[in-house]
């Protein structure tokens, strides 16, 4: 890998809510979370405070203005789907009111009654504002990564046969779930994404299979739109996307960044 | 029409930076702005200035976390095109990062050197949060009604045959146009959209044409995601819609508005 100037050492953030309810940021040291004024990405200071890890509730670890969620970014899916490796990174917009965190329900909207669709999912933290990036500049615009489920009204996308329904099928409130932490460092390329469905494994692809990198998806996505501190990347789902029960546990894990789990409300 | 509870009698808000490059909202009144400490839309009270209008430079009339734009919402478009009317609003996002003021650049992707196409629109503002609200409710859940300029690489639409991509070709920096102004009472069943290509009438059709009226819009998208005071929903355009070459200077005007003027940059 080429070396790619980091000004943070590996760190693992997180928001929370406290017992008293009060939201914060901090940074994962052992059992402990330092606290600091104002999320990673936005060159925070410490407060002084550290709490103790237990007790805290995680909330969504960043809380960005869009989810850029790409479609078609694996080899193994596009063979499955018979599609071409695409030439640019095809996305749709999840919005901010999409946004849950670990722990969270998923609610079932209340207009639809078909299946919804987990698809587990690499998540890229944008670190500082990016506009037309160079390739090669991308790695520093990265600030860290997540875990995403990219919850999808599966049934919606083609319900209407003159416009297919994207930003619907994957925009209700609650589909975007983002969690449990950023890591600040990840070798993405020895890592997979792992979806259990009620404990059984439905998904366990490798990151390696990517068709843009990270690196890529940040420069080249930043040609089209101006991404912000805080927005988030949805890398795209592999093979093995499938639908939830209401009542079903959802847990998509990716190494050394930790699980993410969220549970289907009917 | 029903009568619909108001807070405001009929007002007109402004956002705008002046000379000093200070960014202000405000209220106008003759030839003169009421300077508030806050957009409309969230119960801002007077700064005690008074400015006059004279000098005062422009903005995007609100900041919307997202725009909800709608396709095929009127049905003389829709016969044209040969399309069916809509079951339900059918919308693609556009970002935060795609918001253009009055007079801005609407600045060509780098990327793309294909049409770029002016759509002319009536933008529904967001008073209130809004989350599966009765359509008897949903009047009072708009703050008011500016102008949209629902900019299009038209050619990305299609650009590949597996994933046609609207966020894209409506999302790039510089595509949501709005303004020149909120009015917070329109009646908008009388109103024409106008849209004038260096000069010349490219598009003039009435609201009354509309599919989905506001309140329809925002009764039903509001049963998909949460609408946040200040985003807007472009109601789509109708016939007439065409590409602009770079230099070409496209003027919006609702009557009631006003009329939104930006320019192709190439």
């Amino acid at each position: 890998m080429p070396f790619s100037p980091k000004e943070f050492a590996m760190q693992t953030w997180i928001r929370f809510q406290t017992g008293d309810g009060e939201v914060g940021f901090g940074r994962i040291e052992g059992d402990h979370v330092i606290e600091y004024d104002g999320p990673g990405h936005a060159r925070p200071q410490p407060t002084g405070a550290t709490l103790p890890r237990e007790g805290l509730r995680l909330l969504s670890p960043c809380e960005p203005g869009k989810i850029v969620a790409l479609w078609n970014n694996f080899h193994a899916l596009a063979r499955k789907l018979e599609k071409p490796v695409p030439a640019h990174p095809l996305f749709l917009i999840k919005p901010a009111s999409s946004l849950a965190g670990p722990g969270d329900a998923i609610l079932r909207p209340r207009s639809y009654s078909g299946k919804v669709v987990y698809e587990g999912e690499l998540g890229i933290v944008i670190g500082r504002r990016c506009r037309n990036v160079a390739p090669d500049d991308a790695a520093a615009h990265i600030f860290g990564y997540t875990v995403v489920n990219d919850v999808t009204a599966g049934e919606l996308i083609a319900q209407d046969p003159s416009f297919p329904q994207w930003c619907r099928a994957k925009g209700f409130d609650t589909f975007g779930c983002l969690g449990p932490v950023i890591v600040t460092e990840l070798d993405w390329r020895a890592a997979s994404v792992v979806t259990r469905l009620d404990g059984a494994q439905r998904q366990n692809y490798p990151l390696s299979d990517l068709i843009f990198s990270p690196e890529q998806q940040v420069s080249l996505i930043s040609q089209d739109l101006t991404l912000m501190p805080g927005d988030v990347i949805a890398c795209g789902t592999s093979v093995g996307a499938g639908s939830m029960k209401d009542g079903a546990v959802v847990e998509v894990t990716i190494e050394g960044i930790g699980s993410l789990v969220n549970h289907m409300r009917g």
